[in-house]
């Protein structure tokens, strides 16, 4: 069989092959980007304009309250939305919030970590992880509240010791797409005492994650890639419910006070996970993160887990077949992997800018790696073929080797 | 003349009365909760459809580096949007960012700010500030960083000495619209060689301020009253060009560095006041403020500024003059003032729900506060008249005396 026959008989038996229509995606692309910034979900533009010209226009001030007779304010959607994340990462309803950025949430998990912890002032991590989770941690090294400890890969187990406050890693790695071992690793730090804040940014909505099965304390992630939020949509948090009740926030704003409306000079924080807010809920962005939310949670996390796999299989088959030239750099087949799949080669940043040019847009990341999206949600089989069939002209024509494709863009 | 025909004359001779147009406003309501969460903008949902449908829908990851074909890319929203805030705070262009929420630009600019002086802890401010500046404080004391030390309303310049690392202030109060002596306490803080940080939530698009002018270090500011940005629209921050060279941010993620797009594992902050930023910039969020300041600013300060005091004459003088029973928190009217005025009685809270189940929108602040906001860019002298002659009515028929007025809602 063919991969075209392959991908076709695919796309046939595919389960989520009706949900593409719960997407805007423009024609004459094959979109593989959705690792970056998902796609727009069909009912996001009209939910939009209902927060602005009847909750907003209309409602005013009074939405906070009720956005509508009978319905809720806008006073809970942190909440509201994060219970709606919960499913899709292994986790229970009220240990999940939508708020700020992934970078703020890192930052308040991890003084929140090293508060749990007194008297140890590590945070381990391995380099190479996504630029802004070390990052954070060296702004609070800087503060003189942390001290970054990086254990190459594959030797973060060695690095852990009684010094030890808290791990933060990535479930899948941004560049590769390997996956960490979150249970063997939660466990690995808890037996020394420590925490392990998950980030979960390529993960939620695209793999398998079960948070409370692998006993895990912390994560964030992202909004704006799988679970299709928007342009900088709001990240979320989680903390494990048995931590709640001892956990702060240094980043402690009126949102995450107990009683936000009495107006208080004195900090004191809300219950549960509520504490974790900061300031006034973004409502266009916590609104259209909803809409990605549910239309990726309606599919079932099973199915789309199911469906990543298989993506990513046809892919690396395919390029191993007719892309020669392209080496794969994450996991292999027989390997967890997250739902992008990295292929390398020294013309990368060239070779995407030629593909994006033919409809088919990947991304790069230095120094020398394709990335190319595999979202369940509104991939088909046959585009994967087709990309891969695209990737194998521009590589055998040399397309790639012409000035505009080495122009540097700010954003890559 | 009456109140009446002074509100009439008023309206004739007002050179901002077609601004009104510019928004959105619901019949059957007179508006006075601006201070709170600002009207909307009528180019906003247009301008939000499109970045819905067109940037993300149809440019999706493109549009980072341009949002249409010779169009600038979202990802410089932040300085974008600041840049055009700045006219209205008396800041030069590239000293403001958009970005994040108040409660987060304030702990940015605090942590800065008690870098810039290593030895001193103490943050200085007054109780009965707005909360969430003081619980930000807070939140750096319990990291063990900064000391809070509250002086009584006046009594500030007293408080001050060389342990004084910062001053943050609000320009206007909250509750009462006085509003601070910038020039004045940011020289005296200078002079113990103390930073200043000014909140400009209730100033910023409403009333004269003069950053460079009053030689203001640093402030920090909100998107969604005045300035018209929507519900939890981003928040400002602004630095003086002179401190950029030595500022930090604590929240140093991705955004804020020198090269965000080499993926590197060392923080190296970006020149300028762009090393301030943390997380993806949320674009619907920036867009949304966008259309807000650019409604806002076309207005000019001074226009603004000027009816914004002469809405307060009326609406002062004629709640003397038929509303009795409700006495003046703020300044008189011989002295500075924000844009809203404030009136106390013992029942404030009903009276304000029982003015809104007539049409006229106003907010109550603990205990006896009910609080008048005058949007310059949208509310009339005649809208004033008839909300004090609504007033009126209410305390006249004691018409707050009614059980469902006393029910408290969760957001006040």
């Amino acid at each position: 069989m063919t991969f075209a026959d392959e991908a076709r008989a695919l796309d046939a038996a595919d389960p989520l092959a009706a949900a593409r229509d719960l997407f805007v995606l423009p024609d004459g692309v094959i979109y593989l980007d959705g690792n970056s910034l998902g796609a727009l979900p069909r009912a996001t533009a009209a939910r939009i304009g209902q927060v602005i010209e009847d909750e907003w226009g209309e409602r005013l001030i009074r939405s906070w309250n009720a956005a509508a007779d009978d319905a809720p304010g806008w006073i809970d959607l942190p909440q509201r939305v994060g219970g709606k994340i919960a499913p899709l990462i292994g986790a229970a309803r009220d240990e999940v919030l939508a708020c700020d950025s992934t970078s703020v949430n890192l930052f308040k998990l991890l003084a929140a970590a090293l508060a749990l912890r007194p008297g140890r002032r590590v945070v381990a991590s391995e380099p190479g992880s996504f630029p802004t989770d070390l990052y954070m941690i060296q702004g609070l090294q800087t503060l003189g509240l942390a001290k970054q400890r990086l254990a190459e890969p594959g030797q973060l187990l060695r690095a852990l010791d009684q010094d030890v406050a808290a791990v933060l890693l990535s479930h899948v790695h941004y560049k590769t797409g390997q996956v960490h071992d979150m249970a063997a690793i939660t466990a690995a730090a808890h037996a020394v005492g420590a925490l392990v804040i998950w980030d979960l940014s390529h993960s939620a909505g695209a793999i398998a994650v079960d948070l409370t099965g692998c006993d895990a304390d912390m994560a964030v992630g992202c909004g704006y890639k799988y679970l299709c939020g928007g342009p900088g949509a709001p990240a979320f948090l989680y903390i494990a419910e048995r931590l709640h009740a001892d956990i702060a926030n240094p980043l402690s704003g009126w949102m995450g006070h107990a009683a936000p409306f009495a107006f208080t000079d004195d900090y004191a924080p809300a219950s549960g996970i509520a504490r974790m807010l900061t300031g006034t809920p973004p409502i266009l962005g916590l609104a259209a993160l909803e809409c990605g939310v549910e239309t990726v949670a309606a599919l079932g996390m099973p199915a789309l887990a199911a469906k990543s796999a298989a993506l990513s299989q046809l892919l690396v088959r395919a390029a191993a077949a007719i892309c020669p030239a392209m080496t794969l750099a994450g996991p292999d087949l027989t390997s967890p992997r997250g739902s992008h799949v990295s292929l390398r080669h020294p013309q990368a940043y060239a070779i995407c800018q030629a593909l994006i040019a033919r409809g088919v847009i990947g991304d790069f990341r230095d120094p020398d790696i394709l990335r190319l999206g595999l979202t369940p949600a509104y991939l088909g089989f046959v585009d994967v073929w087709r990309a891969v069939e695209q990737l194998a002209a521009v590589l055998d024509t040399r397309e790639w080797d012409q000035p505009q494709f080495h122009q540097r863009l700010a954003v890559t």
